[in-house]
């Protein structure tokens, strides 16, 4: 089959490699309907060391189910299925918690016999404990919103619910990246009433405006605090929701959190030591997030989604058949586009279609 | 009247200052029945730059309500009043969402025409908003109990309550201060199951197991760390409850809280930056805590103190007349004491007696 490898930074290829075949009874072969190109794959993209052989690009996928193992049971072969961007077994302790990404027997997509996602297939470990099936079936009009709940979407739910969004509240979110618009998409949806979005891409602004977002900051460091807190009374918000991972973007959490607020990481840091000291301190605030266990979050997002009441799939503004990987990344990481959607096959030919 | 003061490191000094007189119609005048030496206030103690006419200490005191301005509603002469360690309105937002350390309109004691706690009296801004009056009036035997709550117990509850500790949590108190006896007692309270200890002051971790650690570890560093996951699986402990406040305390808890978990810092920290990357991250954990607002706790604690059910004061170890703080000073900061309870006047003279 063909899939997304990345061999040194820059160096994406869409490859051969072996079709993936089940290895144990727990698996499940899905065979990729869409997939993405996720911010956080800009990070290997522009700093990996070379690697020989390349490594399994893709963690975000929704597919059809193909094969199942033997010991298989909640799903079918055809099910319309939504892989988060982590695999983990369902049933260990933090699984049970909605932890997965703590999942004792769980791992990354892209390692030792699981394909990325950015491929035709994927053996999925542990399919009953991974993957969610889409109780209405296949419907491709659904499957942007739906590719979504892989990652962006939970994503940002992660921030707003670790942050104890609630009605009433405020909230900046930081970054207009698709994590950060969905960030703002999720405090709607909890109920708060004023939502900062700090960004200065006014497509994607106007885009968190479409999702909730009440004002936009396009200032950042201090004169963004700045702007923030004159907008909040001078106070800041309950709540920041930071969706970028860079050390600054986190010390500008800080400055706008109010007193007795959280401030919620979900952009990965790209730092190991930040501002934790006697100032935090001294206002009572709370730093929460971290990686999103989406496996948590999508039955709960899901119903949104089905009924049409919320399209987080509007964060993808650009489609490329699989064979065009590098230019979806190149298209990324030179911010040209906001996220970009891989289909391995047109959805009228190949094995890609409705089941039965 | 006499009151203590910090001269220089190590130089502590009872002297003759001013009666405190009502300068505002919302203060009080409390005649001090008992204050105490926190572990906060050897920080000033080991490191202060020289001060000529030296600075007011002491934050904590219980005491009989002398004068009152003409605008206190909900107090009266004679009345029995715990201070939380820091002043507030009552009345502002923050401190109706019970944020009173971030009051608005508040300070701390030994502030400028506001007396510290270690004094035989002390003038009381917001007479209404920072004094908790006792309804059960003065008594003698309850005065060590009640006074933890202006600081040491309300503080050790805030890291317990922050972390979110409940019925059947694991907890780990970094610490056998004070405070840390009474995260135990608190995470005791809150309905923890196993509750790690760690300290190495056998005396101390005693009065810990009373108060309800079911285990205590004395390594630290790595040493601890290993402990402390192997009583726990491997998997440390949800709640970390940090109350020292420097660095490799707080590294500590991070070691030993389990994934999804929390730490709380109640010690101030004596670090401005910290290890908050991508362990932290990929992790899920939860930093919380920071300066209790004393005052949102007393209420609450009061009735346990009142009925009996908690001896909270069992921390202090000894107690000294007033004229004695320096000797409390030393005894606390050369650890031959735990926590040194000051009395302004032996309670059978003078005008700390039971009104009326």
């Amino acid at each position: 089959m063909r899939a997304t490898y990345l061999f040194a930074p820059g160096d994406v290829r869409v490859v051969d490699v072996p079709d993936p075949v089940i290895l144990q009874p727990t698996d499940a072969i899905v065979r990729v309907v869409a997939a993405c190109v996720c911010g956080s794959d800009l990070h290997p993209y522009r700093k990996i060391s070379p690697i020989e052989h390349g490594t399994a690009m893709g963690h975000e996928f929704v597919g059809l189910i193909e094969e199942l193992g033997s010991e298989v049971t909640g799903l079918a072969e055809g099910d319309f299925v939504i892989a988060p961007f982590v695999w983990s077994d369902g049933t260990c302790d933090f699984c049970r918690e909605g932890l997965q990404t703590s999942c004792r027997h769980g791992g990354g997509w892209g390692s030792k016999d699981v394909n990325g996602g950015q491929g035709e297939a994927v053996r999925v470990p542990f399919a009953d404990g991974t993957l969610v099936k889409v109780p209405a079936g296949f419907d491709p009009a659904l499957v942007p919103d739906l590719l979504t709940l892989s990652d962006v979407y939970s994503t940002g739910f992660h921030a707003a619910a670790t942050a104890g969004v609630r009605p009433g509240m405020d909230v900046t979110v930081i970054g207009d990246g698709a994590v950060g618009l969905l960030a703002v998409l999720a405090a709607r949806e909890l109920g708060a009433e004023r939502i900062v979005l700090m960004g200065h891409h006014e497509v994607r602004t106007d885009l968190g405006r479409a999702f909730g977002a009440t004002d936009v900051v396009a200032e950042r460091g201090e004169e963004g605090i700045a702007r923030v807190k004159d907008l909040t009374g001078g106070d800041g918000t309950h709540a920041v929701l930071e969706a970028v991972g860079y050390l600054d973007a986190f010390e500008q959490a800080l400055g706008i959190v109010r007193a007795g607020g959280t401030v919620s990481r979900v952009g990965v840091p790209q730092y190991t030591e930040g501002p934790i000291g006697r100032v935090q301190f001294g206002r009572n605030v709370t730093i929460t997030g971290g990686i999103a266990p989406a496996r948590a979050y999508i039955e709960r997002l899901l119903p949104g989604v089905l009924d049409g009441s919320v399209h987080p799939g509007r964060v993808f503004d650009r489609e490329l058949p699989l064979e065009e990987a590098p230019e979806g990344y190149r298209l990324m990481n030179e911010r040209e586009a906001l996220k970009v959607l891989l289909r391995p096959q047109p959805l009228s030919e190949g094995r890609a279609t409705l089941p039965g």
